[in-house]
């Protein structure tokens, strides 16, 4: 029997041997670490017997799977952690995740608290240190129900009575006392895991439905190292400061308040500023790059959905308005919220005849979309109910198509290399799933063929992307250009959308030179994506010291004295008329305690005036990130923050 | 019998006398020309007797009263007209109106063609012809009821059974076979009425309920001469050319399509641009003027309403989310859009405790609201469902609300100036209805108090303004700043309310300099109104010819020959790059051609390039406004262009 291993070479057993030995044969270095084995393409335990010819490749806990199976078995160490001091327990679902693992408990609505966190965490120690052997175990679906009922875990019993008529053997885990339904693959033993720390509970619902059970979600972290979960864990710190929705709060960027509700945050005056600021610096560089600014009404009836898809394919993310049981009813106004731009502004297209000359028509947006999200899903600026977005969609002929699609790249990468999000983003080419079909509208034929041209495009202008099945819009392809926020959760920031159908649904035609009625290319795109959105990663990004440009307040003038206040005044009002955003801090407070705040408010410039510049028409310049600048006449220090500002300078001095 | 007139003058009769009789016996001119008289404060008509000392006025068609009962006349002529020709008809209610009068017919279900119109003009003139004595009498109720239904006029006895339980005699009038149920007061005879048109039909309700019977609404006008109606019926005509829901769809600034709904115009690209521009162009004076920019959600939990009294005083205006079952259940999520952007904008002053020193504080916000209109009421971009709005909201102390209250109305005033529509506005001071109380909060003394001294404040600032009862909004008094459309039509352009009730409400409190906790006066107010409706009002007052800085096409270049179109793209590039907005017209069509319809779209420079100007580096340039204004170096062009452009001049040359 031969063993073929990754770099290619050949080691042959006369019989059938684990994995784990296999490793061991190898080295002993790599049996310590190995977590996994990938059998013929399979991920596997290192339990597994290879019988046969196979290639196999050991996967450690620098493997994305070995990883996995590393934190599984952290997450079955602390199912037994919690059942030994909670022995009613009832368990639900425990996977590896991003970062870690989870496990869900029901406690019959008993909340965990912070001591027994830590109680718990002790005891999976203590079963790191038995050292208890891992075993595997398969049985039929009626022993497999009957075992988890007679163990008093009926979550359990509910997850294999619904595999129950495939007949397939059911494969469970044990280790000591602990048994637990799992797929696997696991670790030999509990000693194997070396730093594990548990980092929060939160509310969970059985299935994720708020209909169900309530259950107690522990989150935990396992790693190989100590010094590793101790950097990782301060990592983790040291993005909960930077975290928007932290920062965001406190700098007063922006609020949310219970009685307007989740999901639906409160610019402040700061935070509206900045979005303003950026909105206009979008509009105005589409305005240059020949779109065309469309303002095109946030509802519309029914009708126009049924027209769009969006009544049959997205109604549930939708505000519908009026009630439920007339939904359907022929005769009555139905008003929804619009979730997207698209069939709003192909009105303005279809205002009018067009010809191949018109095209390409390009439409541009800044424009409000709302999402009926659930209410546990908010997050900040992140996840919400309503946004704003730079939207826009182009009408192109197909002769047009790569060159107008590599446009609404170029620009969005301008915009994003602007703002300084450029470095931070990756791209993510969105194909539908050909086996959730019903998700989708048009033939397979047209989205394998549109795809196609697409995965052309994208490759002629040497886009370095990964592709994934199941994220396309349901009437086409995109290209969404991904980004992670500070806990390193990816979100989409853009989307460049090919679309071969809704121009046809919508009758938008137009008379090609040869004189037929052709339907155009509609490319739905963003260009710096939702406002919102953006301002959030740009706050974690820049830490709260946003360039300069999109600040709200860019400059503050803090008097020493009562007797320099007013000459501060007439400094800042001269700044203003200039368009430089400042104030005057003319409180009567020391003036080290003035520099803290403005410091703590990230303000880029701080103009300190005390006797001696009042007298020398200079000011005392310090800037957020470097301190003490030292004295200049106020004309240089206008003239270079007004330079800053027209650069859009990502950094302050 | 003492008759005492208008100018002091007294009359003595030894018997009573008809009014008629009296104005007769003053002169004939005065017979001829009254309409009706005041008889002790009381309109009347002129058959009145007057048996006792009074004081007596007569009325002309000059006066506003004169004219009603001149224009009820003429409606009275013409359902006699219409029954004569539709014995069938059944009569709703026929008042006079502004510039006109009307007529509800039930024709069971038959529309009145415009040869049928003429043919019922036809006939109010042979019964003018007639001079037909127009007589006056009363019934008692019942009787009155049954006249109306032996006269198979079934609205008229609903309407007379209505008023039958308070036992008082009913009035009619008559001419010749023609009765109708009526209050006057009423000409003398037919003959009265001159010149007489009936201008259009329409399709109404039985008392405005779609729930009721259809009738068909006949409009018309009536003058004492045939001089007056042309005059009349030719600005009505130049009215209707004017009208921006005319020439605002054919300039493609806006558009409405059905399966959007009404009242929800989808604003194209020139439309969307001059907003765009007013919206900036507001932002930008209101930050020089110390404002605080928001961005706040468009929707709220009807908590939020709750506090505001929007759920109890505004909700049937308002778009409310959810089944209408639920609205009232406490568990339940419902959201609403909102009406009126104040409760959101609290919540920034909310979100820190704030100190006398802090105030006041302004904040303005472009704010998107919604408003639950009847289909019926929708017009253009004056009436509609959702619109933008210049909103903004201060908090102030009362030693600060004279000063705070005279600056909102200077930046009205200096935005309305530099727009263009300054002259054509009047003040409205709105105050609440003491016999309506239901319809507002807070306690009689506190409404007097304020309104008291609201009315200082105008007084104080010299401003010119009527006062209307029940104007008012549910939770303060407020000034209006009024405005006719191209119809004679007024709405409200902008408004400043001074309001003493929210703040108390949303706990918005300042420690003020005594350390005391209060509770600030809250302005709210408009700055430029609704984006929206001022579009309308420019498009209709500069009739499309928009001032060049707002418009979205400044200058279009017109190559006379195929030969100079690159030129021309190179002029339109380097303008472009300037900030001018501009296009070429490269069709190869005829010059003049592109000339009339560049004009015809009220472009404000033409800029025409032929072989000559190619050469000289020049540009020959066109105004809409004068023509032929020779030929100029493109970069004067450039600098007189930019220049009109900054001053946001009225009028281009």
């Amino acid at each position: 029997m031969k063993i073929t291993l990754k770099d290619g070479s050949v080691r042959e057993y006369s019989e059938a041997i684990s994995s784990a030995d296999a490793a061991k044969d190898l080295s002993a270095g790599l049996y310590k670490s190995a977590c996994a084995a990938v059998i013929n393409g399979k991920v596997c335990d290192l339990r597994t017997l290879i019988a046969e010819d196979s290639d196999v490749t050991f996967l450690t806990f620098a493997d994305s799977d070995g990883k996995k199976a590393y934190r599984h078995t952290a997450s079955h160490v602390m199912a037994q952690a919690v059942l030994r001091i909670f022995p009613n327990a009832k368990l639900g679902v425990g996977p590896a995740i991003d970062n870690g693992f989870f496990y869900d408990f029901d406690l019959e609505g008993k909340s965990i608290s912070p001591d027994e966190l830590m109680k718990i965490e002790d005891e999976m120690r203590k079963i790191i240190k038995e050292n208890l052997p891992i075993e595997r175990f398969e049985l039929p679906p009626d022993e497999a129900i009957k075992l988890m009922e007679e163990a008093n875990q009926p979550y359990k019993a509910e997850l294999i009575s619904e595999h129950a008529d495939k007949g397939e053997a059911i494969s469970f885990y044990r280790q000591g006392e602990f048994v637990d339904l799992c797929a696997g693959p696991h670790l030999m033993s509990t000693g194997s895991l070396k730093a594990v720390k548990l980092t929060q509970c939160t509310g969970a619902y059985w299935r994720g439905d708020s209909a169900k059970a309530q259950l107690q979600r522990i989150y935990g972290t396992a790693f190989p190292k100590k010094s590793e979960l101790d950097e990782y864990l301060l990592a983790v710190e040291e993005a909960k400061k930077r975290d928007h929705n932290k920062i965001g709060r406190e700098l007063e960027y922006f609020t949310t308040v219970d009685v307007i509700g989740q999901g639906l945050p409160i610019l402040l005056p700061k935070g509206a500023t900045t979005v303003r600021t950026l909105q206009r610096f979008v509009e105005d560089t589409e305005e240059a790059g020949g779109y065309l600014l469309t303002k095109t009404p946030f509802m519309a009836k029914r009708e126009l959905y049924k027209i769009s898809g969006h009544w049959d394919h997205y109604r549930d993310g939708m505000f519908v308005m009026g009630d439920s049981d007339k939904w359907e009813d022929e005769g009555e106004e139905i008003f929804a919220l619009r979730p997207m731009t698209c069939p709003f502004q192909f009105m303005a297209y279809l205002n009018r005849p067009r010809s191949y000359r018109d095209l390409p028509l390009r439409y541009n947006e800044t424009s409000t979309l709302f999402r009926n999200e659930a209410s546990g899903e908010m997050h900040g600026l992140i996840r919400v109910r309503q946004f704003t977005i730079s939207e826009g969609h182009l009408a192109v002929r197909p002769d047009q198509l790569e060159e107008e699609f590599a446009g609404c790249l170029e620009l969005a990468k301008y915009l994003l290399t602007t703002v300084g999000l450029e470095e931070d983003v990756s791209y993510r080419f969105s194909k539908w799933d050909e086996n959730d079909r019903d998700k989708y509208i048009g033939s397979p034929e047209e989205w394998e063929n549109v795809q196609g041209i697409m995965r052309n495009i994208l490759d002629s202008l040497e886009i370095n992307y990964t592709e994934e099945d199941g994220e396309a819009a349901f009437y086409g392809p995109k290209l969404d250009i991904q980004i992670k926020n500070v806990h390193g959760k990816e979100d989409t920031l853009i989307t460049i959308q090919v679309d071969f159908q809704l121009a046809e649904r919508f009758g938008m035609e137009y008379i090609d030179s040869d004189g037929q009625k052709k339907y155009p290319y509609v490319i739905h795109r963003t260009s710096l994506g939702c406002y919102e959105r953006t301002l959030a990663l740009l706050l974690e990004k820049y830490a709260g010291a946003l360039p300069m440009w999109m600040m709200f307040e860019q400059v503050r003038v803090l008097p020493i004295t009562d007797r320099t206040k007013e000459i501060s005044e007439t400094i800042a009002k001269e700044m203003r008329s200039r368009g430089i955003r400042c104030t005057v801090d003319g409180r009567s407070e020391k003036i080290g305690y003035k520099i803290r705040e403005a410091q703590l408010e990230k303000i880029p410039y701080m103009l300190i005036i005390g006797d001696k510049e009042a007298e020398d028409g200079t000011v005392s310049v310090r800037s957020r990130k470097s301190g003490d600048l030292g004295t200049m006449p106020v004309t240089q220090f206008i003239s270079e923050a007004l330079e800053e500002i027209a650069s859009k300078a990502k950094f302050s001095k």
